[in-house]
């Protein structure tokens, strides 16, 4: 893969200056700010929904993004920042994506579960919102997130739905309950000051002035190069392997091991992608996001199926809402082997395409 | 597809004479012959098992090969024979391999649903008879098929199990009693006596002397890719499409209508490679073969799909059982689709390969 992209040989369009760790402040200083922005949007947001107004939706989505960047190049570029402060500022920006991204799952998991079993039922439906925006602590809980007509359904099916929606509404009531408080927090209030510091100063060790980014981003992207390596790639190249149900009646409850590497990869292709940005200042390489999306795809689907494995748990359900939970436990395992052959795909035309 | 293999001007390996009524009452008579033959098999076999003898378990199996071939013929070759006889045959012919197909169904469905479960836990089990040979009527219905450790199994997947195996064990004991009797019954020897007759004198028309088969022979051909033409190969070919679960919650608890062209093309595929075999005196053609396994492995999952279904349908069955037949469910649609895919792809290198 994109190897000679990193080839400290190449230049690299759209940088005048040196890679050193002038490139990676700057980058830094640009992921603060938009930190910033987003921040105020999201409050700002906050009070326009109280007052009845349409709520900026993607603040908190924007908050995740230049969190995750942060957080990302931090560990990418370790050598050239300030240990102490790194150390300390890494767990606090997980903790905010975290916590940001949680009522968002909830919605988005219960609204492909829905969606899954009406397609099951041979129903379609247009559910009410059909890209659920974050709207993390922005205003209350909106109503459910598709209204299907239930009429199309089995028994199983209907009850099933009804289930899956009342607990991952919960899920996502407490997801927004915690975020509203997380935000109002002296620990949440502690990250801001530090990012807001960061817009102005990136606290560089004296060598980062003249050392070269390019090996830090080229180890990056050969940690990912090895996790893909290790993949079972060549099983996920064929077609119905069947591979993805193999543990569906297992009686471990725990998530699927097999998922982990993958789940793996998908954060070292965040990193490879992040790295990307801080050298060349463009977006990701665009051969690398269909690949990116399959792995989101294929976690998606993983939780997706664990939720529905785990309702199926609730005691005093009748058959056939177990049932229905059955088949659409199966029915997103085949997602994400359907995920892994997708990424497959992509990634052996981003190798093609390089090399 | 293989148009120029029925091209007339072709030379056909393998025959000396022309392509007339002969060769055709040649085919039946050796078929016929056949019949006869395995029918004895079976009949000492019965007595040999009776004894406590290993019974020749391919005997069904050669009668329902010989059974079917000759109402093949009695299709494709109609206008070549007496038109009386033929129609009192056919659903004489279709009721003897139907009769016999039974017991062996039940078995290789049991069979099939107990190794997915077991697939299905991360559990590995060889089965007690890999192969499950057909032995209608010659004993008594043996032990069950697989004899898998349970211990490794969910109380849900362990339920399901020996529900199936219930189930499907019951349909095979009855089948057996079934084909016991019509084995003895004066409809059957009167069938017998037919194929006995048919075995030293076929009853051709005055005109079939001098009739070429091949026209009759093409137009099996044409029917057959009239039919693969009306089948969704584009979806089909695309991996992952997640259409044959597309109904899996349908309350309409009927076969799935989408599997009804697929199957229609296996039985048209048949009669074309009888139509083959009749002209060429060979086997069948080994391109089409995987295309034919595809479909006899689409009609199986389908079945055994259905027989998952059915049983959730069992009252008062606990919801462990029912979700884990519902995962069994999902599984063998997507052996389903699975199995189209594969279809797919012979059927266009049968293409490619003779164009």
């Amino acid at each position: 893969m994109a190897q000679q992209h990193l080839d400290p040989t190449e230049p690299v369009a759209g940088h005048v200056g040196p890679l050193t760790g002038e490139a990676l402040a700057g980058y830094l200083r640009a992921q603060a700010t938009e930190f910033l922005r987003a921040l105020r949007l999201h409050r700002e947001g906050g009070t326009a929904a109280a007052n009845g107004a349409e709520a900026p939706v993607d603040a908190a989505r924007a908050l995740r993004r230049s969190a995750r960047r942060i957080s990302g190049s931090l560990h990418t570029f370790r050598p050239l920042l300030d240990a102490d402060w790194s150390e300390r500022m890494r767990p606090e920006l997980a903790w905010v994506s975290g916590m940001l991204a949680s009522e968002h799952a909830c919605e988005a998991r219960l609204e492909r579960l829905l969606l899954a079993l009406h397609r099951l039922s041979g129903a379609t439906v247009v559910p009410a919102q059909t890209v659920a925006p974050a709207k993390v602590a922005a205003a209350a809980p909106a109503a459910p997130v598709a209204a299907p007509d239930r009429g199309n359904l089995t028994v199983g099916a209907a009850k099933a739905g009804a289930l899956l929606d009342r607990q991952l509404t919960l899920a996502r009531t407490r997801a927004h309950s915690t975020a509203l408080q997380s935000l109002g927090s002296s620990r949440f209030h502690a990250v801001a000051d530090n990012i807001a510091v960061l817009a102005s100063e990136v606290p560089l060790v004296p060598t980062a002035a003249t050392a070269d980014l390019r090996p830090l981003a080229r180890a990056a992207e050969d940690r990912l190069k090895d996790a893909v390596t290790a993949l079972p790639l060549i099983t996920a190249g064929h077609p119905y392997n069947a591979e993805a149900l193999v543990h569906g009646l297992s009686p471990d409850p725990a998530p699927h091991p097999q998922d982990a590497p993958w789940h793996q990869v998908r954060l070292l292709l965040r990193l490879h992608r992040y790295a990307h940005e801080v050298l060349r200042g463009d977006a990701a390489e665009v051969r690398l996001l269909a690949a990116g999306e399959a792995l989101d795809r294929h976690r998606d689907a993983s939780e997706a199926a664990s939720a529905a494995a785990q309702a199926a748990r609730t005691p005093r359900i009748a058959p056939a809402t177990a049932y229905a939970l059955g088949v659409l436990h199966a029915d997103q395992r085949h997602e994400v082997e359907a995920a892994r052959f997708a990424f497959q795909r992509s990634w052996q035309m981003a190798t093609v395409s390089t090399s």
